[in-house]
């Protein structure tokens, strides 16, 4: 248990050349290295299928293309699901938090969201908890 | 859209005193602030509520407590979901993901998830994309 509190969360402004419009650019809660958490979800099952970051060009072609595309944190380089694997994401709908720091990207996805070929990222990956229950 | 990469994601390692076993805290990833993200769903309809970020502390707090606490970012303090609003989460499952840098929270969410009242956090905040579709 640290007692040091983590440092505080700098927000990043938008980019001066943001592909997004500028409201939406303004809305947009960006970490330190420019990136917002977009969670990817199958439209018709609701299964989490795994977890990107996305920075506004991401966003945008994202928004723009019909195929889901990340930037990557470990990389640093922008990702379109599928290019390699063919494990495509096609888009159906995104939506923005309620302060704009999550993303949640409605895809159908073909084959496997995961590099490892699980279905979803989170797979098999269950950690040992106590469960809650109201009395 | 930027020519300058974001800086190289900094992995911190398990604070000294984590209370996590050795093997998760030294399978977790965090980001220069020491955090994860955390994925937070309604475990019996799938609906994604919210997005969270937990440190070592507050993923322990939430595995062993039946209840999930995170840690704000803009408050920098631990924040045990439900004890202003009510609107308790009772953990169900957690999971970490592939890479971890990104975990799966599965619970019974009572009341609205969202500090705005509404039942996720992205419900009523969809963007306008082209969606895509398989030919």
């Amino acid at each position: 248990m640290s007692e040091q509190p983590a440092p505080a969360p700098v927000p990043v402004p938008a980019p001066a050349a943001s592909p997004l419009s500028p409201a939406l650019a303004a809305a947009l809660k960006r970490d330190s290295a420019g990136l917002v958490a977009a969670v990817v979800q199958q439209f018709d099952t609701n299964e989490v299928l795994m977890l990107g970051w996305m920075d506004d060009e991401a966003l945008h072609r994202t928004m723009t293309s019909g195929r889901v595309t990340f930037y990557s944190r470990s990389r640093q380089e922008y990702w379109r699901k599928g290019d390699t694997s063919g494990h495509v994401q096609w888009v159906k709908s995104v939506a923005m938090d309620c302060d704009g720091d999550a993303l949640l990207i409605r895809v159908d996805q073909v084959g496997a969201a995961c590099h490892t070929g699980t279905r979803t990222c989170f797979d098999g990956r269950a950690l040992d908890v106590q469960a809650g229950a109201a009395l």
